[in-house]
């Protein structure tokens, strides 16, 4: 049974409004995070041409950082410093320049200092990408 | 048997060269490609302030983006369109703001259009990351 | 959003009864179907000491094993016939003979020919792994 | 670089070949362990009837189970307890009834208490699968 998000409280935990203000790279792509607690996370980006391959869509590594920092979001949400240790990713359709992307990330199940989140890729309704991330706890 | 590369020729495909001519995000974040022939592809790129996450290190996805665009090089070396369809890693050891990576990709095996590809980021002898990637070929 | 089975109807589509009356390695291992309809499927095995490994826990290949055949009869539950094409598991914690497993299969996303599928195996509550398929529709 | 075993020695190491002599799951689907030593492992295993799936090819069950145990004998070759802590496999071409297939595992990298092996299973020169796990020693 996935972990069910509670939703009250401020909509992004402490420990990731901290970690996101050192976060050159999400925010020099110019991810903004929307919602960040209780293993939950959602990161929104929009594809700027800057973020574009030679194929003319968004570069996988676009897609997959979008990911993996709903991912980190969602993982240091708890308040205890967490790493990505691994992740995987299917591409599921192409991102064009100018759509908007939202990433979900949601804690699957934990074990130790392991945790394994699920991040959907969309564009409105549409999967982008899905990934899954094993996440390991510092402390 | 991994595939082994011919070391002839120019180091770099004519088709290489086109696809990484408009690739906006692998330029921007300052990757430069060495190698790109006959299914295998050396890319590097340096660690600069704006490529690290809020925990000081190399964003999982700078790591993940330069392993796939060395995978796009080697895969896209034989001159036909191939795209990634999707790709996992696993995070060895952190890289540091001030280290020069290199992406080294090489043809695992191949079935139908379907390409596996075995990415291995180093910092000079140490493994940063090893990602293995699966392409299709679209014509 | 996860796909939500439909519940009316039998509890294993006649395609998956077809497909697993000649599946000798299933019914040899003992896994039993208990649903199989709509994209979903439920799949129960007890770990013997025939299906033990070297540390004396159920070999990594038999929840493998459990997983796949959840993953087959989910799959094959649309009546269209459909192979594994690739798949991931990460083994939560170790499961002892004696124990009863259950794997449960549910698609995920689905995109022309390709589906994708997590599988989560279960002695009771406790989580035993966690497993995710690409699946490949043949016609 | 992958790791190059060393081919002098015993062509199965000790504790190798303490931990096979209890694995009932490999033994009894028919597993024969030909190499082991220095992180590098090939077994072999005949398909015979009791192993196809309901489509009439090898299960991927039992693919995946040869791949496993031969990445469970080069993890286990340098004689301290280890185990698998996750895979993933993609299935290259089907494997039929009566054929004899060979799993051949090496060690890629390993840092702390963590190895990745390279598994390819292969029909002679066929390859029939590759898979990728990652090993946890327990002492």
């Amino acid at each position: 049974m996935p972990h069910r998000p509670d939703m009250t409280g401020p909509p992004i935990a402490e420990s990731v409004v901290e970690m996101m203000a050192t976060d050159a790279f999400s925010s020099g792509l110019g991810m903004r995070v929307l919602r960040a607690r209780d293993g939950h996370a959602l990161v929104g980006l929009a594809v700027t041409p800057e973020l574009a391959n030679g194929h003319g869509i968004a570069h996988g590594g676009v897609v997959f950082s979008l990911a993996d920092t709903a991912f980190a979001c969602a993982c240091n949400s708890f308040g205890r410093a967490t790493v990505g240790a691994a992740a995987e990713i299917t591409f599921v359709a192409q991102a064009l320049v100018g759509d908007e992307l939202a990433a979900e990330a949601v804690l699957r199940t934990q074990f130790g200092r392991t945790g394994i989140y699920d991040v959907t890729v969309r564009r409105g309704a549409d999967v982008i990408a899905e990934f899954r991330g094993r996440s390991h706890r510092l402390t």
